[in-house]
């Protein structure tokens, strides 16, 4: 139905049963491989990753007339029936969906579908109510949290809308510093763009590499230079969307009191109201300096302490983040530093960008040495900086060494980091333990409000005989300890299928209510992200 | 049905009929009636205010079984069936909302009922749902827009809730610097219970001496140390409404990723989705500095380029506002500074408050000295800061002398801040001419984002023979102008009924649909503030 072998010409694509780009998978850092064995014990080899080729998936669900209303909107060489592209739109990149993906039998969506325009989405979302065909919007494939699952709900098929042709900046004010993104562009593409004209957007998450703009809004993202630029929340001035039963245009000035910000309806929907299609940007001149410093503090608490109070301060640096004595010690081995890895105590790592550097540093300086930090150099920045869209390619070699590896997060008051982050870990160490497995837990801060801060999790663990059955019952401990400790299910990984059956923990029944309201109004046949954010149980 | 002569002993109340405290009512400086007739020509008389205890309004229409009901939640001393609280709480602080109060009959709610806690407040909602009655939340009494019109919506009756009984600082963590506080309490208070523990809020708009922090939340208010602190939305982490079908308490920490931000469903929804009974925001230490300084520009012009490029640059003055050269004439004046009125020009104030006020004053200075501004000195940003609140009082002056005063406002990107002045400007101007009347019209901007900025408008006008008929057209003529030229309706004073027409205008009709589909979910006979932000002719 689609070009000549049912394939679709896509731009670099990421590894299909791991992170980023295929030729830069790589061994693990010898340091690494000598540290494993004394935090995890001897490593059990894995189940064997089967090849591409190898995958099986149910043929596709999609009736021919399905596929002739669909061509119909976007012409047929932009649907994709293929295999591979099917098993490439299969979900994100969560740990378990790695594991998923060393399966031979593998559930896929029925198409991808990609869209050239507004309009196309608009209509391709009525063509799929119409017909009953549940749609996943797909931006760079980099969820963490189940929200590219291919979910059918109650509908007969599903497809992925993969919105990679949305792509490019559509309008730049530089008097206003406000630009206009396809929804889309990719991390990297975007910034290029706005860099040709002497802008940045600043907005780095992990995930940098391969996510789009449009995802970042959908999911409401942060990015590591949160301290100086905000959450992704924050730097949204406008949204356009397509919802099945009509469009929506948002954002006319910077700051209204023209009933409730609708741009936060959209904001963490993940697809579930609607298909975000541009998104409107507060960026800034591209920064001409860089500084960068290190901090070392005797423990994790003496840490927080000059977070909580930089944070507080203001006007400090561009990046702030905390590594607590675990990380810290394998951040250390990570770049060869075997030896200063036993040391004990915990690392800030701060980056100045922009305007004000002196009296910045100078200012976060003060605060952070009152609160016992000595400064280490730049280097321990410059390593940092230099890996900091590697974390998932280290990933791919432990699970490829038998070794499990898995991140989450939250966020709560500083009044209750330390209480929180202490039954998260008791949570992680007694999920472990009680699966037989040895584990290590790392944690860092690395985003910073004046109220409190998020807590950010790294767990390695000797790989088990069923380690997404373990995972899901280590996480399923997790989240309820998140839930009764007071955090937030997520702070910036969003909610997906993984975390809806805890939101309704966090929001409560009357604002499961709210959603549920807006979803039936903007997708009363609820075709959209079945499942993610509220469960499609609660459909009415 | 409530005490002795069914009325509530009160905290100390605002003029009925006009702004304030009765003691504080004043003529209008001798400099400004000197001015006037330049301005406007000869006054006419105005119609004579009535006395309230010549107010005539229809006896409540609440049955004995409805006030049975109300008591059994509050207890009969706290529902208030006297005419004289009735007026009280018939409507805001708007001029036309003054203006009617001059008239011999005026509509009034049909009693005025006290809650004393949360749980008070669900009950009389349940009450209120399962009777049929409307219900108005009230908190200060300040609102411009008649977001406290006595509205009964179907409903054969309608209660006006005041708030002022939920009053008082609930918890305050000091370390994360967040307290929490009762919807009810009014702004001074709230800061003196803050003060006392080393803390300040921070948030000072024109209604600060009588407006709530429950009324500042739903109505998205914005203060004039917004450029310090940010608007209101920006100050709160957490809300506890009590909604006709459920309770809900939001924010479970400072920055989440769990779906869409619920928090910001209820900022700006004026009391039509639920009550707002606690608000949780964050605080900062009481400021131990305070600096002013004005500054004299050619024109606004060139005030506004560096208005601009302070708000870009961040990290700058707590305050900072631009007059336009007809306001800063008219301010001159008001200061008894006649001579320098008749010289043309702009001017800024800036006040800084906190740390680094060195730095940030100077990096502020060189900005606004780049862009043609020249210090004045201490005395202009003084004479703002001693009559920041008292705008009020001279508009009742004014309309006492026979002069129509009224302020309007709305925002925009900096790049369409100059079309929109424009365009507003000539709808003011050419409905008064229109009108017959002559006008005169001031421009401040007082609020200011990276992309853009706030627009304020004050119109002085010789009042004619029907003002308030005048004025609703002439306001219809402006509200169409800020829609076309790209404007919001509101930047901080709301929607309430009187914006409620233009709302679909700025976020369509899908926006629309979304806001009542909430509507009809939390609150199904649409029993709370009908005809506010969404007009009822959208209940389903």
């Amino acid at each position: 139905m689609s070009g000549e072998n049912g394939r679709v010409a896509v731009r670099s694509e990421m590894r299909w049963n791991g992170w980023g780009d295929p030729a830069r998978a790589s061994d693990l850092p010898r340091a690494v491989r000598m540290l494993l064995p004394l935090l995890l014990g001897r490593p059990q080899k894995p189940a064997t990753a089967v090849n591409l080729a190898e995958v099986r998936v149910e043929p596709s669900a999609l009736l021919d007339g399905d596929l002739q209303a669909l061509t119909a909107v976007v012409g047929a060489e932009h649907i994709d029936t293929a295999d591979e592209s099917r098993i490439r739109h299969a979900g994100g990149r969560s740990t378990p969906d790695l594991l998923r993906r060393r399966q031979r039998e593998q559930a896929s969506p029925d198409a991808v579908v990609l869209p050239g325009s507004h309009d196309e989405v608009a209509a391709l979302l009525r063509v799929c109510a119409d017909r009953g065909i549940a749609v996943i919007p797909f931006g760079g494939g980099t969820s963490v949290v189940g929200a590219l699952d291919p979910d059918r709900g109650a509908h007969r098929a599903v497809i992925s809308l993969d919105l990679r042709r949305l792509s490019g900046l559509i309008r730049l004010d530089e008097v206003s510093g406000e630009a206009c993104l396809a929804a889309g562009t990719a991390g990297p593409e975007a910034e290029a763009l706005l860099a040709a004209q002497g802008f940045e957007l600043g907005h780095y998450p992990q995930s940098f590499r391969y996510a789009t703009i449009g995802g970042f809004a959908a999911a409401r993202s942060s990015g590591q230079n949160s301290a100086g630029h905000g959450r992704f929340d924050s730097m949204v001035t406008g949204l356009r969307v397509a919802t099945p039963t009509g469009d929506i245009d948002l954002g006319r000035s910077p700051g209204s009191a023209a009933g409730p910000d609708l741009i936060r309806v959209f904001l963490g929907s993940e697809g579930i109201f609607g298909v975000i299609t541009e998104v409107r940007v507060r960026v800034h001149p591209v920064p001409r300096e860089r500084v960068l410093e290190s901090w070392s503090f005797a423990d994790f608490s003496h840490g927080v302490d000059g977070l909580r109070q930089v944070a507080q301060n203001g006007g400090g640096p561009t990046v702030i983040r905390l590594s607590d004595e675990a990380e810290t010690a394998v951040s250390l081995a990570q770049v060869g530093r075997i030896g200063k890895a036993l040391a004990k105590g915990a690392s800030i790592v701060t980056v100045y960008e922009g305007d004000g550097i002196g009296e910045r540093r100078a200012r976060t300086s003060e605060i952070l040495m009152t609160a016992g930090g000595v400064s280490s150099g730049a280097s321990g920045a410059e390593g940092w900086l230099d890996g900091r869209f590697d974390g998932p390619y280290l990933r791919d070699s432990l699970l490829d060494a038998g070794v499990f590896c898995e991140t989450l997060e939250t966020a709560t008051t500083w009044s209750n980091l330390h209480h929180l982050r202490a039954e998260i870990t008791a949570a992680l160490r007694g999920g472990f333990a009680a699966a037989g497995a040895k584990s290590y837990v790392m944690c860092h801060v690395s985003h910073v409000y004046p109220t409190g801060a998020s807590l950010y999790f790294t767990v390695l663990a000797n790989l088990r005989s069923d380690p997404l059955e373990e995972w899901a019952e280590i996480k399923r401990r997790v989240n309820d300890s998140i839930i009764a400790a007071g955090g937030t299910i997520s702070h910036h990984h969003a909610v997906g299928r993984d975390h809806a059956p805890w939101l309704e923990k966090e929001i409560g029944e009357t604002g499961v209510r709210i959603l549920a309201a807006i979803k039936r109004e903007l997708d009363p046949t609820w075709i959209l992200n079945p499942g993610a954010v509220i469960m499609s149980d609660r459909s009415a």
